[in-house]
């Protein structure tokens, strides 16, 4: 049984990122540049932004991050956005989420340069990737791709059941591995919570993407022998024996599924530090594609 | 067994069309203005085009034919779309597909305006569609979806196999049915040519959507008691005995197919007539979206 090893694979994938841009600076040229806008205090959007930041900084990116106010005004909002579109310096950004509930975050997302949005969330991103054009692809489904190729895992004509339709996670996921092209070619089944008869679908998957939020839920007797698992339910729960009062779960039984597994995602460490290498990479894809 | 007539779906929706823009006129506001854009002399191309421009008679849309000559530049054609673009009194527009070679249809799609591509097929608005935002949605998938919604067909918990990952109808129909609303909600695999044990798959279909352009391919041995049948495949297979010395072939063995399914479209005469009305669909749309 192989771990799929996220931490390791996103390091690695840090590595390269900074001998190329150490490259770009040996040879002249100014670093990737990265913004992250970050509305309000929330402690998981302060966390996650500052581990954007420090990554930024660990590949020799520069970076901006931009905080306002939680009362910030949607209008204040559009014309940061407008300003960063404007900023020639600027290959990328990404506006952290959740937003205040009273900004409309429909309307933040389409103000978005879609050559600056480096988070693959705007529609016209969504749209290229699904017609096999140049785009940004969303972190999550883009680190999937890069952890099924690292590790060899073959996928052209296996039979591969998505289970989540999430406009982040599972329907691209599901659109990426029926496509041509490495980690592609899949026979794809996207199932969610309408599906009857969940369990006789995934007991035929050669390949099982769950990416549902509900913590175990796949189970043993769920799979087949020699499946491979990505695990993208990152899920905190409740564990008074544990020092910080809770435990991260995914979408999978672990400890019973790993046995009949030939390989699986950890959680954590399987496709959580996939997304920050990723964001990095579509930054310095953002960078290369201004040329 | 139920015959799905596209047909007739397709009279009844112009029908509907004609009556709303009657009304609109009433209220003394100018028609729905289609315009279609034809670059050369393509027999089949020629065809297409002229049955739009009769259907928006039909209607009661105002209708422009532009028609510019093989050897058009490319550079011409961009300024032509700029034009369309621009102009204020035209809500929708298409440019009749396939393009003289030395024209790079990619560059002339991205040139159209999102809110003017009734034909659906800018990335912009298959982004839009995927992410369950208002978008035009391209003619053959909607088309699918009004006749499945019409005909009451329940799609909700169904496995629904669709065959063929093209751009402009197997993997959008397969994001629409797996998608919430009227005719979605099935548990969708997405299979192509690369899939292996095919039709151990369309066996265990309640749905299958057939959009591979391989003439009587789905056989009765692959498929179960009680299916419903889309059939987007049209062929033209030669047949000396048939006056025009060709048939239209289907993707599907019709006659032997039908006596398992529980609902079949025919073909010609199911998806085929609905995808005109769609486009007429489309533009009323975008009519009524500019307010």
């Amino acid at each position: 049984m192989i771990v799929l090893d996220g931490k390791k694979t996103a390091q690695d994938l840090k590595e390269e990122i900074k001998e190329t841009v150490a490259a770009i600076k040996k040879s002249g040229k100014r670093a990737p540049h990265l913004a992250a806008v970050l509305v309000g205090n929330d402690g998981a959007s302060l966390t996650y932004v500052g581990s954007k930041v420090r990554s930024c900084d660990y590949v020799g990116f520069d970076s901006t991050l931009i905080r306002l106010e939680e009362s910030t005004t949607e209008e204040a909002l559009l014309k940061q956005i407008a300003e960063l579109n404007q900023n020639q310096d600027l290959d990328g950004y990404i506006v952290q989420l959740p937003l205040p509930k009273h900004i409309d975050e429909e309307k933040i997302l389409l103000a978005i340069d879609p050559t600056k949005d480096v988070d693959g969330f705007h529609p016209s991103n969504f749209g290229r990737m699904a017609l096999e054009m140049d785009a940004f692809i969303p972190a999550t489904p883009f680190g999937i791709m890069e952890l099924l190729e690292r590790y060899k895992i073959e996928t052209a004509g296996k039979h591969c059941v998505v289970v989540g339709r999430s406009h982040i996670v599972g329907r691209p996921i599901s659109i990426l591995l029926s496509q041509k092209g490495p980690a592609g070619n899949a026979t794809v089944t996207l199932a969610h919570s309408r599906t009857q008869q969940l369990s006789e679908l995934t007991k035929t998957a050669d390949i099982i993407v769950m990416a549902l939020g509900i913590p175990e839920f796949l189970t043993t007797s769920m799979v087949k022998e020699g499946v491979t698992i990505i695990d993208v339910g990152i899920t905190r729960v409740a564990d008074a024996a544990h020092p910080k009062g809770y435990v991260i779960k995914g979408d999978v039984a672990y400890a019973e599924v790993a046995q009949k597994a030939a390989a699986i995602t950890p959680v954590p460490g399987g496709v959580g530090p996939m997304t920050i290498a990723m964001l990095l990479k579509n930054t310095l894809l953002a960078y290369q594609r201004k040329g």
